[in-house]
């Protein structure tokens, strides 16, 4: 019998490269991905260098990070218990990706409120 | 009197850049986008060119897009009229950032599965 693998393609809704995508083309992991670059980070560390992300988003983000493979999360026996998220091997591909989406916001911001203002008149 | 101007910085939730960042890492942003890097395209067939986006969500996104300087929206006086979307020179400047963001989910869907099973026991 024959199996025929299709290719993946982000474009199809049933691929499983979309959810990647979902997970991967998403403003907060941009910015989660973006702080672990520096170094593994406690969750308190990430909350305050995110404006504006809540609780439940940044923990939302991490536990998919993690189960993607893209983040580590470790405990500490200590007293408080230390939890340190981390990126993986594989999660450190993405950084220079989505370095380069946060640069082009930030590097495009005069052209894009100058055509904001063109569209609103 | 001495005016401050802060750096763009993403990482603000007042930063104006930060709403790039929301319009630019986001999935359905990256697909209609790299679709129209081959050459400009109707709602329609961007419509059936992206499975599973509802007809809502591309007209949001392409009124987001257009609003922010990246994409066109052009009318042509035929019967029925036409409805063409195009990429303006500043959305060019994105199509290489989301193909590799595109493409990272494509090459890297192996990894993610392994990863997805070893989270599941």
């Amino acid at each position: 019998m024959e199996t025929l693998v299709l290719p993946p393609n982000v474009y199809s809704m049933t691929c499983p490269t979309r959810q990647v995508l979902d997970l991967i083309a998403d403003r907060w992991t941009a910015l989660v991905i973006g702080l672990l670059g520096d170094e593994p980070k406690r969750f308190s560390e990430l909350q305050r260098g995110i404006g504006g992300i809540s609780q439940k988003m940044l923990s939302q983000t991490l536990r998919r990070l993690e189960r993607n493979g893209l983040v580590t999360r470790t405990v500490y026996a200590e007293v408080p218990p230390r939890v340190e998220y981390a990126l993986t091997p594989l999660g450190k591909t993405l950084c220079p990706l989505l370095a380069a989406i946060r640069d082009w916001a930030e590097a495009n911001i005069d052209q894009i409120i100058a055509a904001q203002a063109v569209y609103e008149k």
